[in-house]
């Protein structure tokens, strides 16, 4: 399969890659790095990108920002970084994608335990995964040619406790391969519609 | 309890009014009629709002536009009245009205059926709806003052089956009355944190 990873060089998207390399023909994507570089906030640059790589028959996006800040900092201002990346970027992949992928392929996005298991500063980037998650959900009923979607959510990784570690306290932390595992399972598999814990 | 209820001539909105009357002082506010017109879209807008109207215990948003069309049909720009008017009109109701709102004052917003159970048409108001849901849980947890926040998640009511029906074939729906109770439980309780969904 010819798949592309959005987000290809985060702790996620990296290991993604390095397991889907022994099989696929991965094409990177970075905002700044990889294979091809794409503004995940613009719908002009994601129709781009589908005119720029054919024959596409997976998307995985790992990738999506968010501000995080106390509920009384957090401004409607602030609050449209995780809309315009984790949450329409996301999105915009797969309502422009879908007019570009190969019969039978599929979009795995990028979801987070916070949409479940709410953490303080964390409210924001709730509303964009749990938007992501129910649009999947949504989504699924209707894509034509067989092309399938899941979301993956994940809890905080063990490789990223360093960087993220103290905004999830008491939470239990996965290791990134059992991560990217789910979202193998997405592409390998034939469920669709599925927001996928990895908790 | 002085109550703003935005949405106010909604089939929904208007029952909650009548209800919340028989104990209550009730701001009624609309796009265009009302005690008082409010551009839910605009982040100004709210902001005067609140600087406009003293006082407020209770915040009721039954409001909140979405465009409905099949997932192939459905662009970025199309999903944008979603984003601005159901998801983030209703965030930042909060966002802002946390710093005006009275002590232990409540907030009660919108969700929707389709966000559990999709339908077609439906992915752009699943996404909202799921979205407001997730953050009124975040943002549950770190609301100061006693202030609490709920949603509700009416599935399609008897009253407007006439206007929507047709995409909620299959579904039971419920009362009107129904699900005003729950604003009302929202209101006059001490859960937060709450999706309360009738379907």
């Amino acid at each position: 399969m010819k798949i592309i990873v959005i987000g290809a060089t985060g702790t996620i998207g990296s290991n993604i890659v390095r397991k889907l390399e022994e099989q696929h023909e991965v094409i990177r994507v970075g905002s700044k790095s990889g294979d091809y570089q794409l503004d995940l906030t613009s719908p002009e640059e994601i129709e781009k990108m589908y005119k720029s790589i054919d024959n596409i028959d997976a998307v995985v996006s790992a990738t999506g920002s968010a501000s995080f800040k106390k509920l009384e900092e957090m401004t409607p201002e602030l609050n449209t970084v995780a809309v315009q990346s984790k949450l329409l970027g996301q999105i915009n992949l797969v309502l422009i994608g879908q007019h570009y992928l190969n019969a039978n392929g599929s979009f795995t996005l990028t979801t987070g335990v916070m949409m479940d298991d709410p953490i303080v500063h964390g409210s924001s980037a709730a509303m964009a995964n749990a938007g992501v998650a129910s649009f999947v959900k949504s989504a699924a009923i209707e894509l034509k040619n067989g092309i399938r979607i899941n979301s993956v959510s994940p809890t905080i990784v063990e490789e990223s406790l360093s960087k993220y570690g103290a905004f999830f306290d008491g939470f239990n932390p996965v290791p990134v391969d059992r991560v990217s595992n789910a979202y193998i399972k997405s592409i390998a598999g034939a469920q669709t519609g599925q927001n996928y814990t990895v908790y």
